[in-house]
């Protein structure tokens, strides 16, 4: 199971009660962070899960709004002890490293190792240091490269402990083949397929932010029918309307993120990265359930477990 | 008179409910803002004084805590409608130039004109769009570049509307004379001294951060005799044995702070930019009010209303 926090809600500007956006994964208690508006330290902090076991860093895009807690958090990081044996891993679309090498103007010298990784293409990627989390990315339509991103938490299949049993397979030799390796016992080679059950669905969280909807992200949160459990999207307008000409193109209405999480198989979105002049997301969430009747609207703070099927 | 308010009064992390240090003076409608650590445009948005007539921003030094608000504030204000008849000054000693160009890649094309002044040395200048503040800086011993700021708002003279009525003069022409400047009447010059009164005591604001206390520094604060209305001071530490050797002499103490107060003629001090392992400012107030009794502990949100000489 895994725990999801908004900690910040708002797109372009931070407003008092709307910090920018900022997505919170917690795994064990690993922690994975998805973009880092201005305060995400202090949202962090609020939340308290801690900082020690951050894990990576993924950054849809380099626009201010979701980057600029990143000097401020990567300095706390340093004041709270971590160290050199605690490397730290960003990743994000180009010009990531550009973008970091200016802001870290304040400070060049971390306390530990700073790994950036730029993603230029789709990818399929082990997030280290969080228990086999598997990322992958997708490059969306928005005036800047930027990514959404999926998070693919794996489940063990089922133990037959009956079948270990009638095996006489002693408990210590258990463990090796629930990780999938197999043990030598009474003259001959176990393999884990004869103990464990079929592979079980595990977790797909799915985060799309300041993009065009697109077939190909439609088809990248749908990834081939395996949908997601939680599709967490952009409502930047309440409808077509509040769309300004000039940026009409690249940000999704409630309707749009809505019409993903439909035809992406998602079982439930939380919409977020609300425009600065969107007041009250509560007046448009018809134009979203409409569409996508398991549509929540994200607030700041807002956590919630996702548990694996029963 | 002047408005002071305390945005943030943490020093080198931002915790929840104590945000980085930045201060905020309103003069008339105009506003000044000292220092802009992450997270001050929502301080400045909470404090709802409007964004529209920010004039300078004076940064004491850049250092993370005091500047990593600043690209942020700075695309907001253009977000705003800032436009290019509003350019906006940001002072402050080196490196700020190449460290609000680092801290720029974000966004390198403003909407409005920004001007960067480099201070390395004492100066007295205006500020510009304030009404005819008078600014001041001293450079204090800090590890990095580093400057101490006062505010000066003038007071007029008063006007003995009897004597000009005794004059003859037509109230039309009582404004040349109040602001400073000769009129020609009944084939004279009448000269502003002839109608006003003697040069009345303004206010005086003084703002030290960052800084060693050292007898330079107190005789910024005293300015000859003249003193301060206001001193805000950083109480990093609550005592001496709070201090880290490693940061020893780079940062006062609540006693430092009061001692600061006391010696350079202050009306009153307000403490701020707490280390962030003071959890209880309170605790430690004693050790300054020892010293200097019109101690008040700084916290975000506090605001002021500073007055005239009666």
């Amino acid at each position: 199971m895994i725990d999801v926090c908004l900690l910040g809600t708002g797109g372009t500007i931070p407003l008092p009660r709307r910090r920018l956006s900022a997505t919170l994964v917690r795994v064990g208690g690993d922690l994975v962070l998805l973009d880092c508006g201005e305060g995400t330290q202090v949202a962090l902090r609020e939340r308290g899960w801690g900082l020690r076991r951050l894990r990576p860093i993924l950054i849809t895009h380099t626009h201010a709004d979701h980057v600029l807690g990143l000097p401020g958090l990567l300095l706390s990081l340093g004041f709270s002890g971590r160290g050199s044996e605690e490397p730290l891993t960003i990743y994000g679309p180009p010009p990531l490293e550009k973008v970091l090498g200016g802001l870290l103007v304040v400070e060049s010298r971390l306390p530990y190792p700073l790994r950036i990784v730029t993603l230029s293409t789709s990818k399929v990627f082990p997030l280290e240091g969080t228990g086999g989390i598997e990322a992958s990315c997708t490059g969306v339509e928005h005036d800047v490269p930027c990514l959404a991103y999926s998070l693919s938490v794996p489940r063990a299949p089922r133990f037959n402990a009956e079948r270990a049993h009638a095996l006489g397979l002693p408990v210590t030799q258990w463990g090796q083949l629930q990780s999938g390796q197999s043990v030598q016992f009474a003259g001959r080679t176990i393999e884990p397929g004869e103990v464990l059950g079929p592979n079980r669905r595990g977790l797909r969280l799915v985060l799309v932010t300041d993009a065009t909807l697109t077939p190909s992200i439609v088809e990248f949160v749908r990834a081939g029918g395996e949908g997601a459990d939680l599709l967490i999207a952009e409502g930047m307008y309440g409808s077509e309307e509040d769309k300004p000409t000039r940026w009409e193109s690249l940000h999704m209405t409630f309707a749009e993120a809505a019409t993903l999480a439909r035809d992406g198989d998602a079982r439930r979105l939380w919409l977020t990265h609300y425009g600065p002049s969107l007041d009250d997301p509560s007046a448009h969430l018809g134009q979203a359930t409409t569409v996508f009747p398991a549509t929540v609207l994200g607030q700041d703070g807002m956590t919630q477990t996702l548990g694996f099927d029963e």
